[in-house]
């Protein structure tokens, strides 16, 4: 029974994997594994990783996967505070300076908001302070957009989605709106605010051993859906916001930054805005439909699949 | 809202998440995310990675983690099938060739397999061919080894561990033995069979994908415990197997396949050996415990911890 080893050796060990997928059809698969398996494996050497490590991280994924539900995404959420989540945002949104930026989806969207006249508010819990969302949508030139679908979706006052919080209505804080003739949009809602990622998971155990906080900064969530026109996922953040330039999930993107400001007496008369309200005025810039430059494939739209 | 990022970008994304760990006094989990985190960015950015691919990624882990349980642990099954589990090995495991080498612990290992005396029969479910198991446990120089626990379990004549059949009884083809003052050990079983791993979850649909088949090599996995010697996890293969040379989780060595042979007149009669019955001889020879050498920490033991 003595005698060298043969079959799989450290030195050896990416081409003994990899020349099992001789058979491989799919030749996107037999590619993402021709990536996979040689960083995998470099992980694993360049870090002389322990038995013990690798069953620290076998434990880890295992708890990942297994906290997820139909209403927590935690391997979205730990992509998501690797950076891995907005740099396939990054490499999958169009570059040019004119469309607005995309940014993470994040692990809170539910598909089947309400659609909801202009003007509605969102808000239904009854509490928070009075906020009034107005901009456009146009083209990259400019050109208002009409029948624009926008998807909208953001926290309480206190910073929890609906399905965080048996407090709220359901569907709370979430709605589909969609633009008028000159590319127009209004609604009502409160202020949004800065708040922790689920931090009870092992996602939140990794922020706290890394010394990290779990914070985002306050923003409300938009899909943008416009037919000839790349779907856009992003955010607005408020401005001010302590936690902008330490998000736990690395979304902040300066163009999506923007303040909040006082209504003009115009506008407290015309949508007769309450004592208080505060406005957001947004201008978003969609891209035409266009086969993606980085890959050859149809423009996919952004991080806009459903997390479940 | 116009503007060019300048938060994350694909350029800086690993500076960007790296420099949040500033904060992290566990330096080994900080040397474990500068390794970590550089790789998987560049899996993302030499693929290109789609939403849909990601999305994808995102939901196999899940399943990966949410399919494991008690009796089933999908994620050492990846581990194992993309040559993880066999690098770690290769890895911590001393490399001098007078020792028995290791190789993975698999899934199936269950703590607390009963004591059974020299001798005693494993399999107790009534079918199979019958196996004499017999040999030697002794020290990189020879030296018999007393007192050696060895910690036993393999599949039926079809290919399943008791855990995974509910007609086998609990433990069975599972048991402990100690060596004897000369070393020797001996125990009754029936031949293992080469065996598909559990392929109706995510690990399964991977291979399938690859047009990799499922199958291990039959074998008998062995834990060998003896104070003063570094535990050994390891297997015995049984010579002649058609997936010796395709072993779906890549634990096959050379010195480890030992050949079935007809028991001597002297053994038939010494131990009353029922006709047809076949024999394995082995011969175990463990390492003295000592610092590892690779990483300077105390040598662990092989993939020796249990799975759960």
């Amino acid at each position: 029974m003595l005698g060298k080893t043969q079959h799989f050796t450290e030195e050896r060990s990416v081409e003994a994997v990899l020349e099992r997928n001789a058979g491989c059809t799919d030749e996107r698969l037999r590619e993402i594994m021709s990536v996979l398996v040689p960083h995998l494996h470099a992980i694993v050497k360049e870090l002389r990783l322990t038995p013990e490590e690798w069953l620290a991280a076998i434990q880890f994924l295992t708890r990942t996967g297994q906290i997820s539900s139909d209403r927590r995404q935690e391997f979205i959420l730990l992509s998501d505070c690797l950076g891995v989540s907005m740099l396939v945002d990054a490499i999958n949104s169009r570059k040019i300076d004119e469309v607005t930026p995309s940014t993470v989806l994040g692990p809170f969207y539910v598909d089947g908001a309400p659609h909801l006249p202009m003007g509605a508010m969102i808000a239904h819990h009854g509490r928070g302070e009075p906020l009034f969302v107005l901009g456009r949508v146009s083209d990259e030139h400019g050109l208002p957009l009409e029948n624009v679908e926008l998807d909208v979706w953001q926290t309480s006052e206190d910073g929890f989605y609906d399905t965080q919080d048996d407090s709220q209505p359901d569907m709370n804080l979430r709605g589909v709106f969609s633009t008028g003739s000159d590319g127009d949009f209004w609604f009502r809602s409160i202020v949004p605010a800065s708040y922790p990622i689920p931090s009870d998971g092992p996602v939140g155990d990794m922020l706290k051993a890394l010394g990290r906080h779990p914070m985002r900064p306050a923003h409300i969530h938009f899909i943008l859906r416009c037919a000839g026109y790349d779907t856009l996922t992003t955010h607005i953040f408020i401005d001010g916001d302590p936690y902008l330039d330490s998000d736990a999930v690395f979304g902040v993107k300066d163009s999506l930054i923007t303040p909040l400001r006082d209504p003009t007496t115009e506008e407290r008369r015309l949508y007769s805005l309450p004592e208080g309200c505060q406005c957001l005025s947004l201008d978003f810039r969609l891209q035409k439909e266009a086969l993606n430059p980085m890959t050859g494939a149809r423009t996919v739209a952004g991080l806009n699949g459903a997390p479940t």
